[in-house]
């Protein structure tokens, strides 16, 4: 019951599942990580029952215990980087972590009370490159909703087409919707819901990793395996709204702008406005089209009779226009393409929904709701 | 009334004199920076009726308004670098300030409201290299007050000696003293006790000038003027305690050690014993200097059996002693001290305060009270 292992590999391990551990918690072991050291490997687990992640590093010796998730990683961040040794206390339920002479002694908690995984059982499988996953789950995570009440919407939405596997995310404001090449086996996926904090972990498991992840789902838990490390997580049970009736045809009035000319102007405006911290937030900006391309501009104004105009360079087809949006939502939307893309925004009128989309990035489609100016 | 002025030297202007505008007032035009522009000079003062600041950039035209400190402050930050252009809006109490075709709307009060700047009357007046000032408020700045019950000590204590011009602060946990020496014409200056706000903002004002700064004093306030730019504030009334008497003498059992040593082994020890942020703070560390110098630690300790102990690098003459101290306190004192710096803490016994000092920087002392452990 002794253990040996370098820092910069625990170090890791550690970072990579102490993510979905809660900081408060009414069962005290969900504050713990699992350490099992055996067979020249250490594995190390978190949950908070809805979510488990393990990783892995070598290591020598043998252990079996639970350590408070926070107390290790800061244990072990306080030391510099080559060997560490842990061993249990004799007589005390507790574990130092030794390098030279610095001891860092942390209680434990018998590794039996720490909650098993679910099991998976009949479940569908597929793998699928990391880049195309992030992907999806890196644009979508923007859309989720942070609202209780509409828990379905609290994740990102995962179904097929014939050819493409899709994510969807909405809050009911605005709307992203990503897809990659249907991978092999997925088509027999059923239309799942991957809850936030899956999505989260799972983008920081990813990293920048260029192999493939495995995903196995059963309709209510899912499984994502990249090399040694693991993230299971119950799926939002729910039925996700028909998302792609939000979603509007390509209208008349066609704006085209480059996505960081729209959102340096939705900054500078908000910003003059909004200087105030402390007092009412205003988020609306409305968005002037002319007939003359000179004329295009977005006003932001407060009810103090601040207000702030920035000329926006645009190409406009259509009717003279003035609509409103929400300052951040468009940033939020516009930012999910790609750096110095070209963007081609249609609405059909000032009421109706802002459509996204951009030659240099096909594969998505942004959408925000309008709103009053 | 119609001004050209460069954005960054605008911005320059706003930035040295915002930070004194509070955030919240009763009296509106308190919010608002006057600004001044006559004779190719614009001229911006901000105050909160105790602290006064002004400063000056070139500018071409006539003004004379206030407008609110933040709002204006985003509305340059939101420009590019080049001309502005600021204009009365006809028939409205209100600036716009203009770049091409972006154009923002400042809503103002009335010049006339702006308080006025309280005459200092007859003073004592001498200059200081901004360096030995600087010095002066930075190393003290960490040590004072913020308990609004012993209001006096929410400053820096600024008074003379024979050869010296001395400065201290102290919250009844640790003290710093710092020396610089006396200006010409400085002896007749009364014991003063400046409060923290102008503490910061002469920092500030001064940055990284090497420069004279004048000092003016009545004994009730104290003008700072560097170049084009002033500084009003008023002094704190009361009296300074002897805080001489705090500095203990050099004690029998010293402590030789590297400055940042320390401060490593009190940062360590102590991430390890807080890691969870949302529990009770664990404070005070212990340490243990033995006979040999390989016995010197530093240990914390939480109540829930976690501890973290960690060997000190360091040299020590006297009795076996294990006392407490706080492990922020140690750093910042220990903190202001150059890095790398030999530092030598000597104390009486456990319960005598610590008395730290360099060779590298001989017109600093530090005092730390010791803590039960």
């Amino acid at each position: 019951m002794k253990v040996e292992i370098e820092r910069d590999a625990l170090l890791g391990v550690l970072e990579q599942v102490a993510g979905v551990v809660e900081r408060r918690n009414t069962i005290p072991v969900l504050s713990n990580l699992l350490l099992i050291v055996d067979a020249g490997k250490l594995s190390v687990t978190g949950t908070d029952l809805d979510i488990e992640a393990t990783a892995s590093a070598s290591a020598a010796g043998e252990l079996r215990t639970t350590v408070p998730a926070e107390k290790i990683l800061a244990a072990v961040k306080s030391f510099k980087a080559g060997k560490l040794t842990i061993a249990p206390v004799e007589g005390r339920h507790a574990v130092t972590v030794k390098q030279g002479r610095g001891v860092r002694t942390l209680s434990t908690l018998p590794a039996d009370d720490f909650p098993k995984r679910p099991a998976l059982g009949k479940a569908v499988s597929f793998s699928i490159p990391c880049v195309s996953l992030a992907r999806i789950f890196a644009k979508c995570t923007v859309a989720q909703s942070s609202d209780e009440t509409r828990y379905y919407l609290m994740g990102v939405f995962l179904h097929t087409t014939d050819t493409k596997l899709r994510g969807a995310a909405t809050d009911g404001h605005r709307l992203i919707r990503v897809e990659a090449d249907l991978p092999d086996g997925a088509s027999d996926m059923a239309d799942i819901i991957v809850p936030k904090k899956a999505v989260a972990q799972v983008l920081q498991m990813m990293g920048k990793s260029t192999g493939e992840i495995a995903l196995q789902t059963n309709g209510t838990a899912i499984a994502f395996q990249l090399g040694d490390g693991t993230i299971i997580s119950k799926l939002i049970e729910g039925t996700y709204p028909d998302y792609n009736r939000v979603i509007p045809d390509v209208a008349q009035n066609s704006i085209s702008v480059v996505r960081d000319v729209l959102i340096a102007a939705a900054s500078a405006v908000t910003s003059v406005v909004n200087a105030e911290g402390d007092k009412s937030k205003v988020r609306a900006v409305a968005i002037d089209m002319g007939i003359d391309d000179e004329a295009h501009e977005m006003t932001a104004k407060d009810q103090s009779g601040t207000s702030a105009v920035e000329p926006i360079a645009a190409t406009y087809k259509g009717k003279p226009l003035q609509f409103g949006v929400n300052s951040q939502y468009l940033r939020d939307v516009a930012g999910i393409f790609a750096e110095g893309a070209a963007l081609t925004i249609t609405l059909h009128d000032p009421a109706a929904p802002l459509r996204i989309v951009s030659d240099n990035d096909p594969d998505l489609v942004g959408v925000i709701m309008p709103m009053r100016v």
